[in-house]
């Protein structure tokens, strides 16, 4: 990719798991990667053009990738910070912005650019390509965001949402907090009936069977690290009760007229 | 329709809302039809075929739907019980099936045929035709249900389920209680995110939006004339609790290590 300058730059992605793969699968055909990661073992059969590297090799790189867990961010930066080129853009890819964000700012170098980006999906989502797919964009500090945004949209024909850490982790936390909380409920309530459904029940098993699989840290990334999350939880539960309580109410009101049945009955 | 006898039994419906009409549109074409419902108008535009009756008219027919709310169902067949022929049968569609066959079968003749059915599809998930559709059929009186439920699969191309009033409103309890539940509690935390949104959540919007028209009787019937409805909510808010009580607990545990990373920071 050019993305506005006289040469492709490189980019290194620090963090291999499966959203790693998803992102090298689909840049590695506009520039040269290096890829990097302390726990995965990366296949052989990655895409060409790619190299495999330890940290340094990655953060060498004009483009710097974090796809670690929010928890591990800083420890990833702690590894890559003293290999940082001055002018590099660091982006991170997390389910919540306003804690990576943070972390970004105070924990890296000055003369280093800083976006902020949370891909609104996942490898399920991107099975069939990810041109008209969503991805939030935070610029943190800097002005390459404008370049890199292009490129999202014009290259990878993504649909770029200019944002701000704070609107989208407010967002976030009913669209993911929702969904995943829903889901997390749902997947402890099975066995689920599987013969006589719904077309409605049909499209919640599907939203769960999407986000079922997600690693145990993009569940608490999204209910902990998220700050907006708690507040979500609580109303969802206070409408819960209050639908409950409603109902019980309904049972009482009812009893007379159950009565009257029972009585035309007998 | 002839459904294994010579002539073409006569249809009566009785309730003529949103889903007697849906009804009505895909007999027409087999059967003559009588509806009647005391509380709806009943539009000029009725397909061919359809005669506008008193509830008497409907009751004389072969066949006779009840197609209306659970908590009327009393009340209907008590006005036209003095109607029915000998060897009728008499069908609901409600979204129960229990509370229905006890009713039906306490306070219909001993002389008429009784079948439970639920067609587990709406106005809307139907408005691309009705084939491959489910529905649910529980035989509760008499040999009809056979030649009832040929018809069904033949002509109307759906796809029958067999099963008894409680197998059916234990599986419902789940499919439709935890749809509508939480459906309903999403629409209470509405306005939701329109852009910045995720596959998933849309799918569990879709869910919302099929069912948030559905008259207030369909949440009554489903959440309270459904025996098993009440257990399912319970483990329903059982694991919600549980989850934030995890949530909670990870809260406290994570503390120190972030003091950790402030420490660092520092």
């Amino acid at each position: 990719m050019t993305i506005g300058r006289k040469t492709t730059p490189s980019i290194g992605i620090i963090g291999f798991g499966a959203f790693g793969r998803l992102i090298a699968r689909h840049l590695a055909p506009h520039s040269p990667l290096v890829v990097s990661d302390p726990c995965q073992s990366i296949p052989q059969e990655s895409p060409d053009r790619v190299v495999v590297s330890d940290a340094r090799g990655a953060a060498r790189c004009d483009i710097v990738i974090l796809a670690v867990p929010v928890d591990r961010m800083s420890a990833a930066i702690a590894e890559l910070k003293p290999h940082l080129r001055p002018g590099a853009v660091v982006i991170d890819v997390g389910s919540v912005k306003i804690e990576p964000a943070r972390i970004m700012l105070a924990e890296l170098p000055e003369n280093v650019e800083i976006i902020g980006t949370h891909p609104l999906f996942g490898p399920q989502s991107a099975s069939r390509g990810i041109a008209g797919l969503k991805m939030a964009l935070c610029p943190i500090r800097g002005k390459s965001w404008r370049r890199i945004a292009a490129f999202l949209r014009q290259k990878l024909k993504l649909d770029v949402i200019l944002t701000t850490p704070d609107a989208h982790d407010r967002d976030m936390a009913m669209v993911q907090g929702l969904t995943h909380l829903v889901a997390k409920i749902l997947v402890r309530m099975e066995p689920m009936p599987g013969r006589m459904t719904t077309r409605s029940f049909e499209l919640l098993m599907q939203a769960t069977e999407m986000v079922r699989h997600d690693a145990p840290g993009v569940f608490h990334a999204i209910e902990r690290a998220n700050p907006h999350a708690r507040a979500v939880r609580e109303r969802f539960f206070a409408h819960a009760q209050e639908i409950t309580r409603e109902l019980e109410r309904g049972h009482e009101a009812q009893r007379p007229a159950a009565r009257e049945i029972e009585a035309e009955i007998a």
